[in-house]
């Protein structure tokens, strides 16, 4: 199994978040798979100070600041195409609705990036397993907006307590012709149909153990949706 | 139990070793320990590009990137001393000898940062474990200069493959007047007078899974140590 890991800077406010970077390098690795860590060679929409929350004047790039969760391991994302990997699993954090869509200040409207947004459609055409944690379903649905492909996605639950609107962003996802449903961060969603595996880690208020469980649960159905297709070939 | 985190930048080369961090935050909190990061408000001593190697001119501060770990939820290292603390945990990444000490480039004889070195010897001297992960026995080593303790430390073995100078680092802290011992990704080295837990981590050439499972086991130490001490009050 070679896997890959889509980073897009390297910390939640401006970029991936570094927990959930990290617990998926650790679920694919207890799975024993082959890890390869991508970034496009972009700048980063912007800075933020994750003391202040404000914003910097500074310019950082996204594959140099995700080379640090990847400790220098990492490929520019357009050395690569989805011939090359088995799936693809995209961590959370706002770096992917600053840097891969503009979804945090443009909503489902705004544009995305192009090599993104043709790297999940051909993975998802060619039926091999993409996994999205947090807020990167929002990625994911931009990406399949036109594409005839309907996906089944969730970023959390309105049920439970969240620091962001989960209502919100789910109807966003819908009206780009996805299906979004209510998921706790106890649960994955699997649209088996398109093998794509959601889950909402930190959208949701919750603890490190239960990122690293949601994760984990995301990660081992990743692998169950790839071994049939490894017998029958 | 409420365990400081000691941080020093975000990224291995100039700050904190990042899966270190995180798997450290993981196995505090599967021991149900209450986690504090820590991060002195100074500038990094260089910015380092992760992908090249190489020297990036700009100047960042090691509390502000120490909070990209922290989710946000960080404190000044001046804001607190060791009473506030039941044990420390120090991971590693060479922050710790480019921030904290200078050891990358002047070895044992550089200076220390004042409060990260009063922070560990009022911590020893209080019975207050301090576990010591990666490149960070260097800095309790340094910390330790002079106060009259001699601990019992590691930071890998030159008997398997590490990217670094075992021997020589160790011969370093027997320079300050401490015991250097060699040990593998598989073990720590636990100093029980002085209530020191020292791991190799990454100074070894190891798998995430190795640094989970080294970390785990020190945390796990730490636990023990502390478990007799609260049975006794």
């Amino acid at each position: 199994m070679k896997i890959g890991v889509l980073l897009h800077g390297n910390g939640v406010y401006d970029g991936t978040e570094i927990h959930e970077a990290v617990l998926t390098l650790l679920a694919l690795a207890e799975v024993g798979a082959e890890t390869v860590c991508l970034a496009p060679n972009i700048d980063q929409f912007h800075v933020v100070n994750h003391v202040t929350g404000e914003e910097m004047t500074e310019t950082r790039n996204v594959l140099v600041e995700s080379a640090r969760i990847a400790r220098g391991t990492i490929r520019d994302l357009a050395s690569l195409t989805s011939d090359e990997l088995d799936a693809l699993v995209m961590p959370g954090g706002f770096g992917t609705a600053k840097n891969f869509t503009r979804w945090a200040f443009e909503g489902p409207n705004g544009p995305i990036f192009e090599p993104v947004r043709k790297l999940i459609v051909d993975m998802v055409r060619l039926k091999k397993p993409v996994v999205g944690l947090c807020m990167s379903p929002t990625t994911i649905a931009k990406a399949l907006e036109g594409s005839g492909i309907s996906a089944h996605l969730t970023v959390g639950t309105d049920l439970e307590d969240s620091p962001y609107d989960i209502a919100g962003i789910a109807g966003g996802m819908e009206s780009l012709g996805q299906k979004a449903e209510m998921k706790s961060v106890r649960e994955i969603l699997v649209d088996h149909e398109n093998r794509i595996i959601t889950a909402p880690c930190y959208m949701m208020d919750a603890s490190i153990l239960e990122i690293r469980d949601n994760i984990k649960q995301a990660i081992e159905q990743m692998v169950a949706l790839l071994e049939p297709a490894e017998t029958a070939a």
